[in-house]
């Protein structure tokens, strides 16, 4: 299992060098547990193989920075332009997104190499000192991040259709858990949510903007596989009642009977198959069913901006600073325990009841990085507060993930709400 | 072509059993031009075939006035529960909604049978005078009027499909056009919106809520065919960088290159193919044409508020007051001047860029009328105004229409918005 | 339901012009217990709406006779050439098959007047006695006749759908029935099959030739609803070492557990549904069910060229004369006695084990014509006798019949056959 | 690139155990050019991964030999018994097709190291001599020899959609070639086709037995791609006279422009992607191209028995013996010249016009091995005469080959045929 060692700065406060090495690194020691077979395969469209990532994640500082910005870079391999793109259209062709798992080669010796070239490349023109770069560094460093989850996330699924359940890696003994379920109460107004251009964030996290909250309260915690349970056995996969139209459909047309991953009296994790704990956050919903538990439950979904209200400053939690994201990021998520509100920040994705709309104001920035987020606001809902296999420092209070409402196979489970009025 | 005489009096204002028999009436005016093999057919799974409208608006007073309210009651038919429940789950099991075109029986004098016998035991009812169903009458007479404007958009498709494009009945002489486009300014703030709980609403409608709305001016008329012809001509269904991904993704797979209904320099209207006119609003676009067209214009849709801030008090707008919405409603819609905002009611349905979800404290009313609107809130963007196929007496100001951000069988289009700040 | 005077000379005896306008209005007299509605639906791509069929059987006449042999003869309208076309490729484009029952004009009325008037004008052509067409109206008729059959399967599969199972037309009492199964030997040797050249054929039926048959032995009867009954009582449906494998892999997709209008202890015939009679011969069953029940019986299906050694001379058979074909047509089949070989003739098609082929020696007639039987020869398997819906006059012992391997609309049934050695 | 040394002696003169051997390290030396990535994929619901086949093989002797002989056996990994199970029903459940190639572990190591352990049993289960297993053995072998064609047939079709078109192995230089064509004239007659019974042949090419063949003439040499780039040049895939009604349609539907593996002047190999050479023989075409261009040639595909009359002895045909199969079987196939009929045998299988049934008198063996051939006599074309990855003691004169008409990914070509007469 890849063991990075613990650092006592949050990364960051790094030096821009320090991180952009340790971030490539990270998402190396990723790969690791998993054999050139493992890396190759596509279990859906949706997915990606693992050394796709690899290579994807390195193709857009080679396209972003590398072609722009030094006059004499040659392309380490000219067809990974082609091979290697995932939606920029405005970059030119791009292999089809279901083909990827039938390109066996470059194999995953020669995308290391050329990861390799590109991190030394870059680690060349970062020292150098050009500050103009910064910003797109910064945004390929949080794009390779999301990269490092969607590994998992993708291999996890992979793994799911072997019959032999293989495991990732072991998993390490959860921490105990049990809190009874509390409201916080909010008395909302009209606020301001979004992010308000200090740090680093996505387009889509701005512009700060007012909205109208009216009073509302939120769970102190996840929903749990116990409680989740109990919406299933009352029939919740049976009674049309408690879905929307379109989830309903999906219940009958795929055969759901419960979240993705169960198995009987067991779950399939990255550390493989094994029993279900009725305390740990249900996880691997769809928004449909996360909106049929919440209907059964006589609550709703929490609404993004009343999510972000509650959520706590990431940057200034203690708990998390030095927190070694790997430790914990290939097992399912377990609860942890707080005064107050828990879990709301690296257990699993919440939906929100909020579709994934552009916020007032918003502007898609110019060029083909303007592709980044805004093209998907169509079809989607917002998930919040990133899960286990999140990267710590990638995560803040106003990061906005989207999914669509079918989507399981990430790491997104159940908070509750509800008005107070 | 059918016609009722004009009334000087608008139908709210009418007893309820005037405008019940009024409402009837017009239902089966609408289908007086079609033949049995023209009221037959489905054309795609998500139209009816005319005789399953007159035959489910009827099943609707039945099913939830008749049978619940009048003791010795019998139902007409009981075989019609099942063939004409749309989608009511809590009701019992229907038959499949892609199937309706194969049900040739009951034929259409059975079904108009149907529809006297219910007709008048309904009459009987609203002539005793028991108070309590009064709201649910309304709600039957919205839902009919509802399907009157299905009925021309279903067989209006059916008709496209045959080679011959007949038409449903003559087109009258449209008035003259040709206004320029101009824009209005609105300040904005914390606002309120939705149905104040006076005259009819759906339960979408409400409740009435705060929101905040940042400045912004909208667009005095709405996208002309002529304009978007030039979106056309600039490479509009050629160029991704307008469109988001999930509209592009459909102008690749089915092939869109311009409107539905357009045929090189022609349109399909209820009066068949006839020369297109640069003056006459584009309509059967879908959300992703109406989004695509404003983001090459630079602009973008508006949001649900900021329409309906806009929107005049529909009851007291005395240029409606009287209009025989039969003369207008086959026609391919034209637009009509006034000074200010024009077309906001009655031209095309507007496109806004509003995904349909509840408003803050929405609660669905109990029982199977509870499945009416709330089920629907996923997947699916929010239109307003009404059309020239919408009664007239159907339409306000605070009404949410709603369909998938793909359907273009309906009649959508498009104004402009954009911030000002 | 319809009637025809009976007649005392077998058809094919009468002058050309009696039996043209005979076989016309036979086909319009089984359309008559249909409504305008019933008439214009689609129920699955591989069936056609009964006004279709009314209209491609007059698109025949006016397409390959009136248009080519009468110089000042005028299209009844023009755009029909488009409409009612199936597949002749060569003659030009065509109405996709899927969508021909969304074509609700011309309605019924039209097309009966299309009729009389291609009719009228064809009567007149034979008046004149050109010797040189009688080839290609023989051949009309012929491609008439088995649209009357298609007629009728069409209807009841599309009548099938509706919940209220309605009749085409009142069933007559069958004759009682009950023979025990026995088995008529055959030697074989160097034998010649297929059509000899004297009265009419479909080009598929010759040339003549040689074939070398080993000894084998017939079935006297079909294969009744009793018997299969047990095959699926034995697990039938639920077995795979009966099936081949593409039949094994459609039991599951499909979800096939009888044949088709099989309902629990009832069958859906053209006079509703009705109690399945244990002695009645099973139809509509496919090719992959008829292998597989022969499998499970330890015998097997009869190659064509054996059940043409078998089959009776029809054009002498003295109990064939005078049969009123429309009698019995709307009827589900049952068995008629005889001595020996019961059945072969007019009961349910009989699957053979024979893929459809061109004979050796066998030649495409030239032009449009020549697409007529050849085209199809891939995919198919032969049926040989007719059924109770093909017209007497119209079915041979050299006729082959052919469908793919799963189709079970037609009338098709199943005759024994084994090895003797 | 892999190479055994050449004997001296044919494979099937050899002691078993020498052949086993032989055999199973052959299947090895096939897989060695190709990285643990490439054999991972399955680029398509047809074809399978590398390593699949590699345990597939293994795991018939293991399911069919070792595990019913050997008492004290222990299955290697009783898991494999569902993983690598084809299609064999009466064994037990099978891991799904389609999902082969998502299947990453156990990787190539695993697997080679259960070819290992399964080949020293079997070994020493063959040194024991217990004469009773040999005939499953010698099926188990041919099984394998089956499916050393389907490494290269599915590792070319994985490999042709990588954009980069890697090659599998070094293109050896071809013979230089160019024979014009002519035709050998057969008188036919009463003729026996079929194995004889001396000598390993599947189930499906007996019993042997009779027929009637009519004079005909056959090619004396496959069709070239320059004859091929003719009937392309001629329009032969826009015009559907030469079509078989359900050729034409997949011409429509899937785009079929020319062969598979076509580039406008190129060709991909198993070298990767080279010139097209005219005088090499057309390969990777469909039934359907087969018949096609056969009718544009004014002639026509010859039936199974026809081939088989004039097919060689191969058993006795000198040019073959110590052939060493590995010399040319990943190279695209160039034909080899002769007196009389060339390239009949290791070309390119050609294409019958023979659908794939039983012969008179078939009877399927008992038990699990009876599914080998039966149940696929269905929607099915004969191809006859090997191919150059074909090994060359498992193909003989009576050896039939089967593939769907569609198909185009095996090595299949066209020889004509004409009658006499």
């Amino acid at each position: 299992m890849p063991k990075l060692t613990t650092r006592s700065v949050p990364a960051h406060a790094l030096p821009l060098l320090d991180r952009f090495r340790r971030v490539r690194r990270q998402t190396e020691a990723l790969a690791e547990p998993l054999s050139p077979e493992d890396q190759t395969v596509q279990s859906m469209p949706d997915a990606s193989p693992t050394k796709w990532h690899l290579a994807h994640t390195t193709w857009f500082f080679e396209t972003f920075v590398l072609k722009p910005r030094l006059p004499h870079y040659r392309a380490f391999e000219p067809a990974y332009e082609y091979l290697f793109n995932s939606y920029y259209e405005a970059v030119g062709p791009r292999h089809p997104r279901p083909q990827r798992g039938l390109i066996t080669r470059p194999g995953v010796g020669e995308i290391l190499a050329y990861r390799r070239s590109v991190t030394e490349a870059m680690a060349e023109l970062i020292g150098s000192n050009r500050s103009e770069e910064t910003g797109l560094i910064e945004l390929g460093l949080h794009h390779e991040q999301q990269h490092q989850e969607l590994i998992l996330m993708d291999i996890k699924h992979a793994l799911s259709l072997n019959p032999l359940f293989p495991a990732y890696a072991p998993e390490r003994a959860p921490k105990a858990s049990g809190a009874s379920l509390g409201w916080i109460d909010f008395e909302g107004g009209l606020v301001e949510t979004g992010h308000a251009g200090e740090g680093f964030a996505f387009d889509n996290e701005g512009p700060r903007h007012r909205s109208w909250v009216d009073p509302f309260a939120l769970a102190t915690r996840l929903v749990t596989c116990g409680e989740y349970q109990a919406f299933v056995d009352e029939g919740g996969y049976r009674r049309p009642e408690f879905w929307l139209s379109a989830g309903w459909d999906l219940v009958k047309q795929r055969g759901w009977q419960a979240p993705l991953y169960w198995h009987e009296d067991g779950i399939f994790t990255l550390a493989g198959l094994r029993p279900r704990r009725a305390e740990e956050p249900v996880c691997h919903v769809s928004f449909y069913e996360a909106a049929a538990y919440a209907k059964w439950a006589g609550k709703r979904l929490p609404r993004e901006e009343e999510w972000e209200l509650a959520a706590p400053d990431v940057t200034s939690c203690a708990s998390m600073v030095g927190a070694n994201m790997l430790d914990a990021r290939h097992l399912h998520p377990v609860p942890a325990h707080s005064e107050g509100l828990a879990q709301m920040i690296g257990d699993v994705w919440e939906w929100t009841a909020s579709p994934y709309v552009a916020y007032p104001g918003f502007r898609e920035p110019p060029g083909a990085i303007g592709e980044y987020n805004g093209k998907f606001m169509a079809n989607q809902m917002v998930l919040r507060g990133g899960c286990a296999a999140t990267p710590r420092d990638h995560i803040r209070a106003t990061y906005r993930n989207f999914f669509p409402p079918d989507a399981r196979w990430m790491f997104g489970g159940i908070r509750l709400a509800e008005d107070l009025r």
